[in-house]
């Protein structure tokens, strides 16, 4: 069975809300990760979408997005329509923001399958990830389930959530498929120690924050598990597409509670999948990420822009105007944007959000 | 028996024609070292003509220097007299530039002391400095020797010259002042092991690079030493103060042959004295020295500018206009500049010199 047997139109929805803190500098309010070329040619979004063609035409692609971020989108991806940007008046996680999105859908078409995945991740082999889309697409349409899909750990990395998947030798599996799994449970970010174990036992997966279903069993899994949420969801249906929309969104945002699709609605659920992904993935949560992904010289340096190393290893050097010259250094990211520069040690780069909230606390917004 | 008592008229030759180039980016050529705030208020030559006050009178200093930063000095040091800032066509090392100034002085008065003092060092106790020119200068009039300031070492540094003076046991001191002694030799720059004989001998100076002679005594030196720098300088008395004299300098210079004073007269010299400095004397020969100089806090990071630190220990941190973040980074130097950043890893600032070779090898002259 292939999807094309089912004639099923597939609709992507894109959450591109995020500020992308750790990419300070580089990434701000306005500009953030996903809006900007990060690794070779193309921004993030750009790039998540392209690599959907074939799959996913661009007038089913959604993006869900803020006030901030709305016309650098519709700039950097002026085949999807205007009216499939959604934005939202505030952020409130991403049970909110999928709902949304799914009432849009839903209006297209109210069995279609919708795919949900972040605007900022890195896929190396895209074919290999369109066939799992597709795997998952198939599970998602026969089980009316929810299906998530799980990266193929290759380390015990303590930065992602894991999926542990049922015992693979139980006859319980109901979806006859290689590499698709029920989902057993989720996990938060392990510890160290906590992550060797997930790795030795061979069925914990990274969970990729990518979603594929109907979009009425993620409404209908919505109702179940959160009903307040659902109630002002629905509400909203009648204004889609009306000059009332805007004004209902902002009273219904002002009233919604944050909360996780994974912890509202994925560990409620009953029919819970996980397609294993073996695609090269990356989500770049970090600049330490982002210099392990990018093309090196000989001595382990990354440099853009006018740059002149002298006795320097292993540094990554982004520069947007000025020149740079590194003298000695090794293990260092420095990142020069029009108004600031930031100088990090390698391993520390997760803190850069440090330098973001010291920014806030000290109302210094023109940084944000 | 003092200064005063002679009516000996002090006049002070300021070398300011170096580039500076371990100052790269902030020392350029148009804009050097000396021309800059380093450390605390004023800039190097402002601080170097600032600290001879009640010693020499502005009217009495002379600056030698180069087109490119002559206007810069005319507007940083507006009480020396424009007629007192000497042009060099290029630079011939220190020899050319000393004799130079001496026919300039010569005019004023034939028999007047000269104090030749670099541009750009920091001198912590300067009422000690002053004490001990002052007595330089004595032992220059009365012996109508050269006269050296040997600043007293406290490690065994490599970056150096040193002076060593003859044994201060021996009756030949001819000069019955304390922290004086007769020269027995000059040594360049030591490897480590030498620089650790030199201490423990007890009797090397550093090499400060101040000279004190009587004018004539040092004209006298040159011709004997250098017989055709003499001439080429006798030459040029007549046009002193005309229109000629621009142009006549030029062919002089054209001709003339680099040479220091140090291995072209110095050494060659009969009466050649050291005077015991110990005033807190630093040249500041890089980055790494000017963070040792400068105020830090209680993480060991001098900051100037917008500068966020975080995580981060030992650093050096100058920014003109950039905000500047730092993160997880030690013993780090960090400038930033109108149009050039440098990130140097401390212990490493002496090769700041070669982005500046890289960069005349590349013809990017607008770093330069």
């Amino acid at each position: 069975m292939t999807i094309m047997e089912n004639q099923q139109t597939i609709y992507a929805v894109i959450m591109a809300g995020g500020v992308g803190s750790r990419f300070w500098p580089r990434s701000r309010e306005k500009n953030p990760k996903q809006l900007l070329e990060i690794i070779g040619e193309g921004t993030m979004i750009q790039n998540t979408v392209k690599r959907l063609h074939g799959f996913v035409d661009e007038k089913n692609v959604f993006i869900v997005t803020n006030k901030l971020q709305k016309n650098a989108i519709i700039k950097q991806l002026p085949n999807v329509p205007v009216e499939n940007i959604i934005v939202e008046p505030v952020g409130r996680n991403t049970a909110p923001c999928i709902g949304l999105a799914a009432l849009f859908v839903e209006r297209l078409d109210p069995k279609g399958i919708m795919i949900v995945l972040p605007a900022d991740h890195l896929i190396a082999n895209e074919p290999e990830f369109i066939r799992v889309l597709q795997t998952a697409s198939q599970v998602a349409h026969i089980t009316a389930g929810l299906v998530t899909i799980g990266i193929h750990p290759t380390h015990p990395e303590t930065g992602y959530g894991y999926i542990q998947a049922k015992d693979k030798s139980e006859e319980t599996q109901p979806v006859n498929i290689t590499g698709v799994f029920e989902v057993k449970t989720f996990a938060e970010k392990p510890n160290y120690a906590m992550a060797v174990t997930f790795l030795e036992s061979g069925d914990f997966f990274w969970n990729s924050g990518m979603f594929i279903w109907r979009v009425d069993t993620i409404l209908h899994e919505i109702q179940r598990s959160l009903p307040e949420l659902h109630g002002q969801l629905v509400n909203l249906r009648p204004s889609i597409g009306t000059s009332l929309f805007e004004q209902n969104l902002e009273i219904a945002y002002g009233m919604m509670r944050g909360i996780s699709i994974d912890y509202g609605v994925m560990e409620k659920a009953l029919r819970v999948y996980v397609v294993k992904g073996d695609f090269g993935w990356n989500d770049l949560g970090s600049w330490d990420e982002v210099y392990r992904m990018s093309k090196k010289d000989e001595d382990g340096n990354h440099s853009y822009g006018k740059v002149i190393s002298v006795n320097s290893k292993n540094t990554y050097v982004h520069t947007s105007d000025k020149l740079i010259a590194t003298v000695g250094v090794e293990d260092i990211i420095v990142i020069n944007t029009p108004d600031a520069i930031l100088v990090c040690k390698k391993g520390a780069s997760q803190d850069v959000k440090e330098i973001v909230d010291h920014l806030k606390r000290k109302q210094m917004n023109e940084y944000l």
